[in-house]
């Protein structure tokens, strides 16, 4: 084991982007193995995040995330290991219900949201039928008197409602 | 093992539920293991239903479901393997961005809500600025005319506007 740690402490990984000599990936640090050219974790877990190889291994393991991201094209495999931070960070902190707690609080938004657009809908649909009824009691009272009618309530909210 | 087998299948299972000699859960079937009374996964993945178990097991693993079982009160524990099955569903389906997709979509789904509801609000205030300014003129130029404007517009739409 000394002599690998040695190769792969002088061996520049694909995660650590850094200059000079890189250590292993924290996958293989965690792992206690060697970080060989083309390891399959070192692009995705540079040394300087030992975190997040931490929390995808307790909750997905290594062999796992290994297997999928082997079953990846390489230009997917990035986004799949944002997720799978992602998903086992919300496991972590939720052991219950992980990140489908973040999916029902977002599904409980949308419907309170629904509910709020479609009582203001509602609104300017009553408020079209209230101002043409008035627009057409004032036509027939006031019209006649003055002629000066500024403003039709009827084209005034017929664009307002139908361009939402 | 065989032995094993015949003890696992003349016992019944928490999660079996069937009346008559229930077989060893679907975990214990798929790891080829005796399911010993208290088993931790029986009461969740009956054998019955062996896709359940195949999936989460393909995802994060037996043992880590296991142990993050272990670690949950009896009373969280049908929820978290709810939420694990939901997960290891979405992952087989999605492997790049498992049930992370489903959230991107409710977040894209909630900021159409929020500027659809934004703009109907806007209508709503506009309308009111627009009646309010009709109903004044249409007061100077036609009320004493006639005496009988019958609705308010101001007080329907604030009546209408601050309801919402």
């Amino acid at each position: 084991m000394g002599r690998e740690e040695r190769e792969a402490g002088s061996r520049k990984q694909g995660g650590s982007g850094a200059g000079g000599p890189a250590s292993p990936c924290a996958a293989c640090k965690l792992l206690r193995r060697r970080c060989a050219q083309g390891c399959i974790f070192a692009p995705y877990f540079p040394a300087d995040e030992p975190q997040k190889f931490a929390t995808v291994h307790k909750v997905f393991g290594a062999s796992n995330v290994s297997k999928l991201l082997q079953e990846l094209p390489m230009g997917h495999r990035s986004d799949a290991v944002s997720s799978l931070v992602y998903e086992a960070m919300a496991r972590v902190r939720d052991p219950v219900y992980g990140c489908v707690a973040a999916i029902s609080s977002l599904q409980r938004h949308i419907q309170l949201l629904q509910s709020q657009l479609a009582f203001a809908q509602a609104e300017l649909v009553r408020l079209h039928l209230h101002h043409a009824a008035a627009s057409h009691a004032v036509t027939d009272t006031a019209a006649d008197a003055d002629g000066k009618m500024m403003l039709s309530l009827d084209v005034l909210l017929d664009h307002a409602l139908w361009s939402c």
